[in-house]
């Protein structure tokens, strides 16, 4: 079955929240998202700034240890700008370069706006900091999850093992993400659409939109995962979400192991496999937590008679 | 001119060290190179094991505050196979699940050997520990650099902006380097061979080989850089070297908005830019200091009249 | 007026929970808290594990902005034992010295008992695991904090700008805490008593007992604080909680210079003061966030005629 | 025998230079030294500035995998006055809170030059930047080392497993210091004298004055030590060095954990007694690497039977 979703009320927390659309297991669903500053698609601010979601969605017969696949089958635009900001954040540059970066941290922060070229697949920003410039159009969702374990209610200005504001540009139309679910119904949120966003999210944003994003779900056949995995035609992706990066990326490449010995490898051939094959991605670099996404090719799983899908 | 030099002494320090070969810039040398271990073509241990270097090689005409620029024209084995560690690195890896990785630290670690197939152009492990493996042949250089300013001599074990042990494996052939030149003669030091390796050499090891690598030197049209930089046909790229990850992310992030500047974009162009289009790729993460290269697209930089090469 | 304030609900996070006790501004309360395990006077688990606190408590009158103090007045035993890990944590030795820590991650983990003799004001382990030790009884609060702001419910097993899992032993007998109010009452939660603990909590417990906190409230005489302030009568802390220590760190240091232009110092004497007099403390480095305090003494502000209290 | 070492050469790394001074184990030395920016005693500036150490000391009898005794049996400054840069590094705050300290990065940082008051004990600043301020006296050596192995050469703007630039204000008359030996007669250097300092040396100086500092040497009682370990009268020290600070609090730990046990405590003991009764300070925090010192109190050794001292 298919539903249409369009939020009365937004979070800016993930958490167990009451359900906003109740549907079964292997529905699909279309959610429109306001964008990361509550701007909606008549440009009008309709709740307050910071990455506020769409949710939750409960999906009925899943429950914690289980494992939620996620897969974006379409994400469109439903206006037809983005907007950014023009700087880089403190975070991302040496101390004694800060000062050299326009707008520096704290000062207030004009937005750029980019306009989305549709005939050409575009998205061109109007010059208004700085001259325009015309990027290729890439749209992502910057930030998802499930209800986190516990009880917490986690801003969605930070991410963990329930997924959250991960900015990973992979996280596109195509990819399964795979979540553990600590909830009855997992609870599902989503928002932070962007156009087109460069890794790291360095400037503190992407090209912010508001976005429809169809969804399809399903329970994924996992065992009980750590951190987030996700599939698309060409990678396996494990993903790590902590500070400083060292350990975002020490958590992708231990569920990445696991994940490879799931996937009928020894603990040996993994490990050899990963040193010689391994590749990592930088999400979002800019928040609380940092994102390390770890990937490894279908290819090479196929090549060596390993599982290389987990898609239904 | 066109030079073969076959070191009869190795250095497992980048030093002011007395040149073994003087070129002239604009000359070309192929340089043979040991393995991380110090064995040669002929699989004999001839130097201590801990990455010996082939060299100094005194560039003249070089001054300090220039710019080197080395372009690798063909790195090439002179072995017919590798070897690697079957295992992951403590540091890689959740504390917790230290005790799940084979041979954990502190453990002796034994050998996978691997062939190198050039009809087909894979290298092929041969399953001693683990299955065997075949991958793609993906040859690149581990660690090089320029003698650091103030004298200091430093492990080849480890990076720095004078370069080091980078082991980022776009360093290969058809790569242009630039490193920042410390003393008279820039003082070249390279080896490391790798027939391919994972991003992050989260093993401790790439496929491990003796080669023999053609460079063409150069005196960049640059002024004084801070950190690496280089490019091959699709990218511009800037490396930092440091730990945490972060800090060597932040030493690449400054040094492409001070090479986009340069480029001819203002500052705020470039911040935009770089925002919405830059790539992070991990070198390693297995020495005292980790790689983090900032990379751009050079079509990018074409497309917004922006300078997108700097090689002669 | 006073609260004797014993639970019949505990959380596991730190949220805008509904309140269990409701008081004045300047009223002072004792809290009965379970230790860590849920486990209480009488030595039966009432609650599940995991850092239970007791409470909130709405203090009346204090709105967001606002600055909350907490001085704790006495910390009781009300047990005459208890318990810690005979472990060190994975993540506070080097990665390849983990398996030489008894009771390896992943491991496990039994409990080592301590009896409280008041008399001889010491805590003394049975010498179930290792030998039996003798300590300085020197009671401390580990987990303490008010609702955080944005509706957030956080883990009781980390902390942040609104205090939570600090596990730092200054907060103790005649230590005054200040933590910015984000919700109407402020929402206090406290619980994870320890008879004793060395700095960082680095085997993951200290001596884990159930205790009696008696609290003195008031409104701070302060605008708007970004992280925990804390006095008592030797020094003025501040604290931040964060991974990696060295962004602790920077926010106890920004705090500090930001607290002392607050006390009557100039941006460039305060420099100038925390350059040569500063001192840095650590407190938790097990947890997600770690916590790092910095310390000036208030002679040295006496001494200069620098505000030194903020105590009604 | 008895040596008054006055250098007629200063080095600015910490390497295999050749000896200045060749001395018997058990010998005495007073080392006279300039301050970090290579001023001396009569206030003119003889060397290049960046922490120039006076040395090599050569002492007979010392090989590789020995350990080195150091013990600071005075410090004496050789001016009446020092001087400290006005700033706090970059580094050190929040990056949102750099272009509120004065001199931000980059800047030109003026001196505020200090006077030492012997009678009173204590140094005062002159007030030219910020007030005038009067602090205890409590000199302190920044930065001292032995030859670290392998042959590198390493800036005394950094520190490692040999010594080097640790700024740790305990490191003070009275106190010895173990440094493991890797070269023949381990060839010590030091400099980089404080008249008083902060913890973390978090404007990027103490107050920098010449100093003379009278040294005993001796051949430790100790197998080969992985971390620089200290002792005073109070304390057992380990230091680790390196950044972030997590990872130089994990080099701290397990070399205190190794120390306990040659102490006499069983592995369990060592880790129930760390967990409950160590305590940590932080040294440099400017630096390339950071410093982090484990601290246990000898008393505690003693009432449990443990051995405190490895005094000769």
């Amino acid at each position: 079955m298919h539903h249409h979703f369009v939020p009365t009320q937004y979070y800016r927390t993930i958490g167990t929240h009451p359900a906003a659309l109740v549907i079964s297991v292997d529905d699909t669903v279309t959610v429109e998202c306001v964008d990361a500053h509550g701007i909606d698609r008549n440009n009008a601010q309709i709740t307050p700034s910071g990455n506020p979601m769409s949710g939750p969605i409960h999906v009925r017969g899943l429950t914690p240890d289980d494992v939620i696949a996620i897969t974006f089958m379409s994400i469109e635009p439903i206006r037809n700008h983005g907007w950014s900001y023009p700087t880089l954040a403190g975070n991302v540059v040496d101390p004694e370069y800060i000062t050299a970066v326009p707008y520096a941290p704290g000062s207030a922060l004009p937005k750029e706006y980019w306009d989305y070229d549709r005939a050409n697949n575009t998205v061109i920003s109007r010059g208004t900091h700085g001259r325009s410039l015309t990027l290729p159009y890439a749209p992502m969702v910057g930030c998802f999850g499930v209800a986190p374990a516990r009880g917490e209610a986690i801003s969605t200005a930070t991410s963990g093992r329930y997924g959250g504001n991960m900015d990973y540009k992979h996280f596109t139309t195509g990819c399964t993400i795979y979540l553990p679910v600590a909830v009855d119904g997992a609870l599902f949120h989503i928002g932070d659409g962007h156009l087109v966003q460069g890794c790291g999210e360095i400037g503190g944003t992407g090209v912010e939109s508001a976005i429809a994003v169809t969804c399809a779900f399903a329970k994924a056949p996992m065992q009980r995962i750590t951190w987030p995995r996700a599939e698309d035609d060409t990678y396996l992706y494990t993903v790590g979400n902590a500070r400083p990066l060292d350990q975002a990326l020490q958590h992708a490449t231990s569920e990445m192991h696991r994940w490879l010995v799931e996937c009928g490898a020894d603990a040996i051939t993994a490990a050899v496999l990963m040193s010689q094959a391994i590749e990592y991605d930088i999400g979002n670099v800019f928040d609380p937590a940092y994102t390390v996404a770890c990937k490894i090719k279908k290819s090479l799983l196929d090549a060596h008679q390993l599982r290389s899908t987990f898609r239904a």
